[in-house]
C-alpha cells in the first residue's frame, strides 16, 4: 500500500481513540510536545538548516528563507503557542443544544471532533507544529502535507512530536502523520481520499487554495481573498476616520484584513484631511479620476485596482455619492471578507449592515481585528471566506462537528 | 452569454434583494406562488402529461414514471408543502451569539441567507417547488437543474411560480430559475461555477450524489447512504426490542434512516423470539454463519452484505459478544447515519454515545426518526452524511450561514 493510504488508514483508527479523550488527557500530550520540541530544539535547527541551504542553493527569495528558518527564539515562540492552546477551552463534549419532541424523545446535539483533518501548507515549519495541535487539541488526527523544501525541517518537528506521543501518552503517536511524499500526483490523490479524510485545509497563498478547491473532493475548508473596504459616512468623525483608515491600511499590510479601498461620501468634510494623512504615512493612493485630478501625488484607479487585494502599502480611492453606493461597490467589488463603515448615523449603519455581504462587518473600528485571537478563539487555523460550515475567523469549534444523541424510551415511528 | 451564466448572474443579483426580507415580505410571496400552482393545476399536469408520454415510449420503468407524474392530489400536497413552510419560523436575522472583546468592541454573530443555491436533481418534479420554495423562506436564491426527463413539467411549474413573483412580489421573480439546457456539459459548467453559486445540493441517489462531488468546485451539501445499525444489548427489554427492530427495519424499507444491519448480544435471551417475528414479517433475513446454521429460513450473510445498504425488506443479523463488539462493527461497517442501541444498561448507552460516530445515536428507539419533520424542523432539504456545516436532518437553517457585526467606538489594532 502506498504511503499515504496506509497512514490514511492508521489516522481514521486513531482518530476514534482520540475522539473519546478527556481534556486533560489531550493537555496532557500536548505538554509532552512543548517539553520534546525545546529539548530537541539543536537538533531540530540542524535539520532546519538542510533546508536553509538547499533552498539557497535553489535560489530561493530571501523573504521565502526567512519563513523557512526556525531559530532558537522561532522555536520558542512555537512552544509558547502549544502552551496556549493546552489553556484554551475544549469544545469537545459540548452540548450545543437540547429539545424535546411530542413523543417524549429527548434530542441533545454535542460537539465532537470531524476525525480526520488533512493540512496542505507551503513552505513553513510553524505550520507543523501549530497546525497538528491545533487539530490535536480538538480530538482530530491529522495528515501532514507540507512543502518539499521543507521537509527535512518538517520530519525532524514530526519526529519529535510522535515520539512526545509514545510511551502511554493518552494521544497516540499514530494520530500524527507527515506525508513525506510531497510529489504532485500523491498530492492530487490525497485530495480525494474522501474515504479517510473529513476535510482539507489549506492554508497558504490563494494560489494554493485554488488548486486544492479545483481538485478536491474531499470537503475544503477555504481561507481566502480579502478585498476589505473601508467606507467614511457623511457623518464621520475626522480624527476617529483618520485613525481607522491609517491603522486598517498601514498596521500590517500583508495580511488579508487590510483595508484594500477607501470609499468616501463625497461631502464629508475632511477629505484632503485624509487623502494627506495617508499620503504622510507613505501609501500609495490611487483614486477615482476627480480626486487624481486634484491632487499630484495620486494616480488614476483602473478598473484593475478596485479589484485588487494590494497586500502592499497601495490603497484604491473612491468618491460615492451615498452609504447605497458604496453597498454596491462593496458587493460589487469586495470578496465578503470584512468590510468597515466609519459613520455618526445610525441608519446609515444599519443600513451597511443588513445589505453588505460579508464574513464580519465593522461600525467604527478598524478591518484588522478579523482574527482569531482578536475574536477571543485564543488559536486560528484560518479565515474562512465561504459560507459553509464556518465563515471569518476559525478557531478550535470551526474544526469540530456534531452529533445528536436521542434518548427514548421505545418509541417507534407510526 | 450562455443560459447558465446568465442565469446565475441574476441570481446573485437577485439574492442581494431577498437576503434582505422580512419572513412576512417572504411568506406572502410563497403563498402567492401557492395561489398560482392551483389555480394552473390544469395546465401543470398537461405539460407533465408530455413528459409522461416520452418516458412511457423510452420505455422508462413503471416506478420512475410513477414518481414523475403529478396527479390532482400530488399538486395538492405540493401546495400544502410549501403552506406549511409559510408557517415555519423564519432563520434569518436571529442572532447565533453575543460577545464582548476586553477592547470593547461588541461581536454580534446573526443568520443570513447562503445567498444562491443549486439544486440538483432527478425526475420529481415535485422536488422542483418543495426545493425552490425551501430556499425561498430561508431567503436564497436558486437555480434549479432537473432532469431532461421531466422537462415539461419543471418548465411549467418554474413559469408559474416565476408569474406568481412579478407584480410587486417582495421576492423578485429573478430569484428563480430554471436550468433548461439539461446536457452533462452544462451541468459540469453549473458545478464549477464558484462566481455565482455559494453551494450545490444534489438530492437523488447515490450516483448523481457522487458525481456532484466528483465533478464540482462549489462546495456541496452531501446527503448519502444509510447503512443503519441496530444492537440488541444484553440487558434490552423483550418487547422493546422487537417493536424497534420492526419498525427500523420494515416501516419503510425503502429510505436512508431505515435499518440495514440488526447486532444481537450473544447472550440476549430473546433472540430466537426477535428473528422469528421478523421473519414472520417477511423480512430475509442474513445472518452470520452460526445464525444461519440454525434458521433454515436464513441466508448466510457475506462481507458484502455487512456493508449493504439494502433499501428493502432485507436485513443482515450478527452475534457479537459485547457492545465493545457491536461499537467496532458499526464503526468498520457503518455510514455515520444513524445507529441504535437498544438497553437497560446505562454505562453501555452511554459507551455507546460515546463511541459510536455518526450524525444520529439513538437509545431505545427508531432509527426511522432521522428525518427533518420527525426532529421538529418542519422541512427538510435533505440528511446530511458529511460533517462539515450540517449533520443529519437539516432543515431551514442548514440553509443559511452567519455574518459577524462588530460595534466599535473607533477601536484600532495595537
Amino acid at each position: 500500500m502506498s504511503e499515504l493510504k496506509t497512514k490514511a488508514k492508521v489516522l481514521k483508527k486513531a482518530s476514534r481513540t482520540l475522539s473519546m479523550l478527556s481534556a486533560d488527557d489531550k493537555n496532557q500530550s500536548l505538554e509532552r510536545i512543548a517539553v520534546a520540541l525545546l529539548k530537541q530544539k539543536n537538533w531540530i535547527m540542524e535539520e532546519n538548516k538542510k533546508d536553509i541551504l538547499q533552498g539557497e542553493k535553489a535560489g530561493m527569495s530571501s523573504s521565502l528563507l526567512d519563513r523557512l528558518l526556525l531559530t532558537e527564539d522561532r522555536l520558542h515562540q512555537i512552544v509558547d503557542g502549544v502552551r496556549q492552546l493546552i489553556h484554551l477551552e475544549d469544545p469537545i463534549g459540548q452540548t450545543v443544544e437540547t429539545w424535546e419532541r411530542p413523543n417524549g424523545l429527548k434530542m441533545e446535539s454535542i460537539r465532537v471532533p470531524l476525525g480526520v483533518i488533512g493540512m496542505v501548507y507551503e513552505a513553513r515549519p510553524n505550520v507543523t507544529v501549530d497546525a497538528a495541535c491545533l487539530c490535536l487539541k480538538a480530538g482530530n488526527a491529522v495528515l501532514l502535507r507540507g512543502s518539499s523544501s521543507a521537509i527535512h525541517s518538517n520530519k525532524a518537528l514530526v519526529t519529535v512530536m510522535k515520539k512526545a506521543l509514545m510511551n502511554n501518552s493518552p494521544i497516540p503517536t499514530d494520530s500524527l502523520q507527515l506525508l513525506e511524499d510531497t510529489s504532485r500526483e500523491t498530492a492530487n490523490e490525497m485530495f480525494k481520499l474522501n474515504e479517510y479524510l473529513d476535510v482539507l485545509i489549506p492554508r497558504g497563498g490563494a494560489g494554493l487554495i485554488q488548486s486544492v478547491i479545483k481538485q478536491a473532493t474531499v470537503p475544503v475548508l477555504e481561507t481566502g481573498v480579502g478585498n476589505c473596504h473601508l467606507f467614511i459616512d457623511q457623518s464621520a468623525k475626522k480624527q476617529m476616520a483618520i485613525d481607522i483608515a491609517v491603522n486598517a491600511k498601514t498596521q500590517r499590510p500583508s495580511v488579508c484584513n487590510t483595508a484594500e479601498s477607501l470609499l468616501l461620501q463625497k461631502d464629508w468634510p475632511y477629505i484632503p484631511s485624509i487623502i494627506e494623512e495617508l499620503h504622510n504615512q507613505g501609501v500609495e493612493l490611487r483614486g477615482s479620476s476627480e480626486l487624481a485630478k486634484q491632487y499630484s501625488f495620486m494616480k488614476t484607479a483602473t478598473e484593475e485596482d478596485w479589484r485588487t487585494e494590494y497586500l502592499d502599502k497601495i490603497l484604491s480611492v473612491k468618491l460615492v455619492d451615498s452609504v447605497q453606493d458604496a453597498i454596491e461597490h462593496i458587493n460589487e467589488y469586495g470578496t465578503a471578507h470584512s468590510e468597515a463603515i466609519v459613520s455618526e448615523d445610525q441608519d446609515h449603519v444599519d443600513l451597511f449592515f443588513k445589505a453588505v455581504d460579508a464574513a464580519v462587518l465593522y461600525h467604527n473600528a478598524s478591518t484588522r481585528f478579523t482574527d482569531g485571537e482578536q475574536f477571543g478563539y485564543g488559536a486560528e487555523i484560518g479565515i474562512s471566506t465561504q459560507k459553509l460550515h464556518a465563515r471569518g475567523p476559525m478557531g478550535l469549534r470551526a474544526i469540530t462537528t456534531t452529533k445528536t444523541i436521542v434518548k427514548g424510551t421505545g418509541q417507534i415511528r407510526p
